[in-house]
């Protein structure tokens, strides 16, 4: 176990945190209407504690495996969500719980809140930082990190792997700081495009930064109680559209612009992505048609169903209200998730398909016990332990839904409202059914269940395996 | 496809049923009050439709193979239950829709109804063979069959090994045909004894026989609206007991007869069984404590883990309207089912252990890449196909809970209720929670509905393989 390595790579993080925090000071002098001290804490205390982790244990040898890569993830995630709550306390007046659950709600793009905005007044700091966490937390933070400091070793691709969604993460080019780059630079191109957007719908420079903070990490966090329900119509397409875009791999726009349209018109992630998508506006489009005319019910639609299979959790409209149909099919939809290597959560479209083709093979099996088939994925055969991992994973998953489940059981909600709040949490959804849906939160629930839903959270956004790995002992000692 | 053999089986099996059906009527007559002619048109329709199936189609070649052990064991079920109906539809006034749910239902040892036990009137004859087709579901009726009947071929052990539960089915004793007949003592001894113990607890003959029937089955029909409510502290106390020991696999009693004490003292599986009715138990009564006194607490606590755990469904009060605590460690509990090879439905708790050690392999191998680690159960490894294939029908068995919830969102109940009620019938248990809760029932349904909740029975019972296979037309061409 290589402890210096995990320790420089954790402060190096916080040194990170420190530079991306100077942005929402400069925001909060800008507007002078509170949160600077906080802000201002939070940059201290990053800068500080990581250039003590850095300095303190240089590391000589560089050389990290997987276990390394996990623990470093995990650890990065917890400080990072830790020193980033800071501001909420010191300015904004939130418990430590309250803080820590709505800072790594933002940073794992779940957009779970405590805060109810009718009442809540954080300025404009604090509500940009609040957003702006969103944006870092999705394309991963590490994988920024790479982009723009130099790492040293190139088995960096062990924290790439433990840190970027899906099942098979490969590299863009040869070089990782490079495709580290090109990702961010993608990621960066399509938020500014998302903003312009917005801007010509009329939508102020502050308000379309931060929805597009939102939609770009599949995030979610609203700016008003309606979320996107008081904004033009217009306003809604346009995020619809930037949602679905965000929700794709960004493997295939890398694809795009180096000219290779081929295997992006071939990608079945993609058409299943978008299959998923047309099919549950088409059902909920019929289903929610009697409370709506037909334009507004294809606008509510599509806006929800682009929202949930994202996991970006932004509501037109209060969809707990929806019939029993449309209510079910977006229970069904918070699993699914967006693409592999997209900023979404949820199980992501690729494992789905990965699960399926291994209950089909197993159905061939028992037909013809002597065969032996592989299974294959976008036309390349996927190692059996990639296929294990695989099952292994939605085992994990689906007790890790019943174990967040079982704690939030012990408080005074229905089934509905408990299930969903482990299941959007877990999926980095947002907003559930019941009392935790869109015009509801979590503010009710006691800080236990807060910090149960914060891990699920995390656990959600770095795939459990890394999280899960860092709280065994095994994974510490040496071997 | 040996189609023959296939033709001759299931032929077979519908002449078992004519003559199973001669015990209600035997009850009918000697009570006179209906249900005769359904019975007696039952029985005729099997008799003629079995002995024409065996005599059209002699096989010459027995060899079968595991396809054909799905096919057999998918059709004799559908035909079972269908002729299996029709009593209810000649004398009890049902259609065949309802009755051929209620015929599933009492098969598959699932004890869910739409009958309205305040109002029905079916007589002693019907209600006798509505409860007796739990006994004969339980412990498989074609292992029953292959208790009774020479079947000539020893290739018969792909039937059992696709009607048995449990993730390995193993022989007792060498020859098949033996380890059947001892299953089925064992399984008629404890059945009788369960019997005794409600005799000398004050019941009637009539009510100890059906009840000890929906007990061995693990199946849970309800005699009168209250289900098991009404009834003394005592009985309540025999009937936790022997749904607890029919949850048991019933290779332990085997072993237990032949003095073999120390591997059911080592059976993992036992423990944990037994561990997770301690456990909940223990916490519902603590729940529950300010709803009864201590004494009552327990015994409702008990019987209600008891009757959920082995998926007999059984009820002594309305536990829908219990605490969020109670109520969720229930709606897990619905999951997991009884013992492997015992009468009870679920995951059951083996296979439970073998998906938790596959994660914990996973982890392991994820910390130490190069590892080689096998999954071992009950201190013997097993084989990689068998983890593979239960990996899978874990995922099958999600997905078809999704489906089903999916087709149930089109009516207009909860999503507590459309979701417990596809869990609660895939699982075999019962009765779910909110409308079709102890209190409720699954008159309220369509008949869309209630034909896919009766697959949905079937596809738990038979543990979903064979019902999927016989399906799937690749299952049915020659290689």
């Amino acid at each position: 176990m290589n402890y210096r390595m995990i320790f420089y790579m954790t402060g190096r993080l916080l040194q990170l945190e420190a530079a991306v925090l100077l942005l929402p000071i400069a925001v909060a002098a800008a507007y002078g209407d509170g949160g600077l001290l906080g802000l201002a804490v939070a940059l201290a205390v990053a800068a500080v504690a990581g250039t003590g982790m850095t300095l303190l244990r240089r590391p000589k040898n560089q050389t990290i495996y997987a276990k390394e890569g996990f623990i470093i993830v995990a650890l990065s995630w917890l400080f990072l969500s830790a020193v980033g709550a800071l501001p909420f306390v010191v300015s904004g007046g939130l418990t430590f719980v309250d803080a820590f659950f709505e800072t790594v709600s933002g940073f794992t793009t779940t957009g779970a809140s405590v805060l109810d905005l009718s009442v809540a007044n954080l300025g404009h700091g604090l509500m940009f930082w609040r957003s702006f966490t969103h944006w870092i937390g999705g394309m991963g933070v590490l994988v920024l990190m790479m982009a723009l400091v130099p790492t040293g070793s190139g088995r960096t691709i062990h924290v790439m792997r433990a840190e970027v969604p899906g099942p098979i993460v490969g590299k863009l080019v040869p070089r990782l700081k490079d495709t580290a780059k090109i990702l961010y630079l993608i990621y960066l191109g399509m938020t500014v495009a998302e903003m312009l957007c917005l801007l010509c719908a009329g939508m102020t420079w502050f308000d379309s930064a931060l929805l597009s903070f939102g939609t770009a990490g599949t995030g979610g966090f609203g700016l008003v109680p309606a979320s996107i329900g008081d904004y033009s119509a217009a306003v809604q397409w346009i995020i619809t559209v930037f949602m679905l875009l965000f929700g794709v791999n960004f493997n295939l726009y890398y694809l795009l612009l180096i000219r290779s349209f081929r295997p992006v018109a071939g990608n079945r992630e993609l058409w299943l992505y978008l299959g998923i998508f047309a099919v549950a506006t088409g059902l909920i489009t019929v289903n929610i048609l009697p409370l709506y005319d037909f334009g507004e019910a294809v606008r509510h639609a599509a806006f929800t169903v682009s929202s949930v299979v994202t996991t970006t959790g932004y509501a037109t409209t209060d969809f707990n209200l929806w019939p029993g149909l449309s209510r079910g099919i977006i229970f069904l939809l918070l699993f699914v998730g967006g693409c592999a290597g997209s900023t979404a959560g949820g199980l992501k479209v690729s494992r789905v398909m990965l699960l399926g083709k291994t209950v089909i093979r197993e159905l061939k099996r028992l037909i013809h016990p002597r065969s032996v088939s592989v299974v294959s994925l976008e036309g390349k055969r996927v190692e059996e332990t990639t296929v294990q991992s695989t099952t292994a994973y939605f085992v994990l998953y689906m007790a890790l839904i019943g174990g967040i489940f079982f704690v939030l059981s012990f408080e005074n909600f229905s089934l509905e409202t408990n299930l969903t709040a482990a299941i959007t949490c877990l999926n980095n959804v947002g907003p559930g059914l019941g009392d935790v849906g869109p015009a509801g939160g979590f503010a009710g629930y006691s800080d236990l269940s807060k910090i149960v839903l914060s891990f699920a959270m995390l656990l959600g956004r770095l795939e459990i395996y890394p999280l899960v790995l860092a709280l065994l002992p095994g994974t510490w000692t040496k071997r």
